[in-house]
């Protein structure tokens, strides 16, 4: 009561409220908050950690609602803790290479005030997230073949803890071998260890010259090997996505394109022109010789950014095909040399249960995404892609890779954990998790299922 | 004594052994442990790491013994857990560029087991260290700046608690959200947390072209500015050293080189003939504007390694400055727009105190070392040297840096841990060090300072 006599019009209760944060782009819906707080500084993060602290009230972060694994879901009720009005860039400081934000920064509002400074951040996932909440999922996207993920461009946080807490984590040096490495043990931890209330995260210099293009291919077979064979040569290409025909009509129909309904490699080079056009001659031969078609690759900027948004669309693309569909999407990650027969397993289980999945991801770091296209009434689907995801991570496992690249485990993984990483991981996990939350506040039921 | 009869010979308990255990390459000698174990599997670890808790004797993991912050120093006595034994490459696999090691494989056995693949581990400390130990200490190089560090390097643990317990961590998938980070909470954790006994890390492929070279310059701002615009402009380059006058003496004097005494810069390109070739005019124009003498690039390989090995010895040919001395190596890293200006501040500090002290460093990080020269009984001269070490730790932290880019906490910067993260993250530092270590038996006192 008190809280909400200091948020005032930012303690939300409504129905109407309440059922916005109970939904996000994840098939893992309908989990209502009792309360929404908004705070709009740090002091009002700890206020609201503290006061559910004494009320015993779960406090579930909140950034632009964009996760895929219900991994923001307030399943135990609670406080939903929107973020999204700590939205200031603090401190651009394009001398260093560094940028100060808080967590409700959206990665295109980072990129629109970067536009003047010659430097960009790289991270992409397909939606508009909030950079609170790609730290929280250890996010990447489609640049990290080449710039890294969330873990490698976080240097610093500040993390209320679950006591309400500061804590101020790494420093603005680019390396450093000072203690304990905290920033990672909250990059990736999904809300679940404390909130992150602040971050300092590396940019990138915007390359001299961009050349993109899509490339279609003869067979799935021969694009994922042109893939293999380019990071194994160790071409520094900037983005080598791959979209399967049932992806690529997708993405046809939302962004009105007449790209040839084929296994197709979406690829970019970064760099001085004359480096990138030895690149793409150098990747051209490799697909050349493995069944693709021609590289049709634009320097035209509005081409490219046309390109590139219908590939960052292609959640919604999918969702398009089947009027009133949900889409599940499902991500995991292979070791490179696994990646064509993880595909063409995952193809082959699709096949078997008859489901529109079209399937795409960042296949230059071995990632790659099923697109569950779903009648939401229909709970048979629904087993069946269930049965897919499964069979698709354990595969995945079974190769040496991990059940997720960049979606998080949320709900959706919490079982593929074990499995992943095993009991003794699991319960060292588990053990950081008691300590940091004792009263099992924090964004309860994630990455662990509840004893 | 049932851990004697099972290690037998690797049991070791004579004075010699011991002493030989209680040294290190840094000027935190003469701790000495009781017992030395020399395991030669996990199996046998796990049997010492139990024994030890039984016992209540402290367990100090122990490498090639060249950490510089006294990481090593059994202080507490107890055992020395010797892991240099632990030295198979278990696995490289060349497609998805990964090698699998035991701890006690050294950096440049590696480098010799991949010279037919292909591919590098860029990691490249001074001395020929354990990858064990370079992970521990988080530990960089030359090659950071362009490949980065243990940190980014280092994909998946085996690690030994101080229960015995075995845990897997990470995986070999380039890149994963699945749970939480407990690679990166080992690495860097200086054997206080965990015993690693296996380690998956990050190959690269060898460049198609290196051109590399020295480059003295008329004042060490002009070098140093050379970097801070080389690393701003984005260019790709693989290593930028800084070397000042009298450590450029030092590697003449050892290394019978003749490189005019200058603050220099040591650069390095990596890729095609053409992009090095562009790479290395760009930056030759930008040191050209800053009083760079000629860039002496060379791209015969005999005469790059003579400046490479040069480099690498760099602490022995500091010892070598003046007969009979010991030499303490500090190191610091600060955002790259701060360095000419911490540089400078230590330089001033060397002058006001009179010391022999070399400074080189990999400047592209922001990362720079001090070479303290001192004559073991001159204790007047190592206060001296502390003096110059707390103003330079001091000034590093006052702009945004770090306490130590490279060599860890150990003995020697456990005040400035506290000062660098503050008491609240220090505090939580402790925390997992208690719950992973309640009987505080692994590498004690190290990290923090005990209560």
């Amino acid at each position: 009561q008190a809280l909400g006599g200091r948020l005032g019009a930012r303690w939300l209760t409504t129905p109407a409220t309440r059922r916005r944060y109970g939904e996000s782009e994840s098939h893992h819906g309908g989990h209502l908050p009792d309360r929404v707080a908004q705070p709009i500084d740090i002091a009002e993060v700890q206020a609201v950690v503290r006061a559910a602290g004494q009320a015993g009230a779960a406090v579930t972060a909140f950034g632009a609602g964009t996760s895929l694994e219900g991994n923001a879901a307030a399943i135990a009720g609670g406080v939903a803790l929107d973020l999204s009005s700590m939205n200031r860039i603090v401190e651009v400081r394009a001398e260093d290479l560094l940028a100060v934000v808080e967590p409700g920064v959206t990665r295109r509002q980072l990129d629109r005030e970067l536009r003047a400074t010659g430097l960009f951040f790289p991270i992409d996932p397909g939606a508009d997230a909030t950079l609170g909440g790609m730290i929280a999922t250890r996010a990447s996207g489609t640049n990290a073949v080449r710039y890294g993920t969330m873990r490698e461009n976080t240097l610093a946080l500040d993390v209320v803890l679950a006591d309400g807490t500061l804590i101020r984590t790494g420093s603005r040096a680019p390396k450093s071998s000072a203690g304990y490495d905290l920033t990672h043990l909250f990059v990736g931890s999904e809300g679940t260890l404390g909130i992150v209330v602040g971050a300092t995260v590396r940019l990138h210099g915007r390359p001299e010259a961009v050349l993109s293009g899509s490339w279609p291919f003869a067979t799935l077979a021969g694009a994922v090997d042109t893939v293999i064979a380019t990071i194994q040569c160790g071409v520094p290409i900037a983005r080598i996505e791959l979209l399967d025909p049932a992806a690529i009509r997708a993405c046809n129909g939302y962004a009105k394109l007449d790209l040839p309904e084929q296994p197709t490699l979406f690829v970019e080079f970064h760099g001085s022109p004359a480096a990138i056009a030895e690149q793409a001659e150098l990747v051209g031969a490799i697909g050349a010789d493995l069944g693709g078609g021609t590289l049709d690759i634009a320097g035209d900027p509005d081409r490219q950014r046309t390109l590139w948004r219908a590939r960052h669309d292609a959640l919604p693309a999918a969702r398009a095909l089947v009027p009133g569909a949900v889409v599940w999407v499902t991500d995991v990650c292979v070791p490179i040399s696994r990646l064509a027969e993880a595909i063409g397993h995952a193809h082959d289980a699709i096949a078997r249960e008859r489901l529109v999945a079209p399937i795409l991801g960042h296949v230059g770091d071995g990632n790659f995404h099923i697109f569950f296209v779903l009648d939401p009434g229909d709970s048979a689907a629904f087993a069946r892609a269930s049965r897919i995801n499964d069979a698709v991570v354990a595969q995945a496992l079974a190769v040496g890779g991990t059940c997720t690249g960049e979606h998080g485990i949320g709900l959706g993984k919490r079982e593929a954990l074990i499995a992943e990483h095993g009991p003794e991981a699991v319960a060292l996990m588990r053990r950081l998790k008691d300590m940091l939350d004792p009263g099992k506040l924090l964004n309860p039921g994630k990455i662990f299922i509840p004893k």
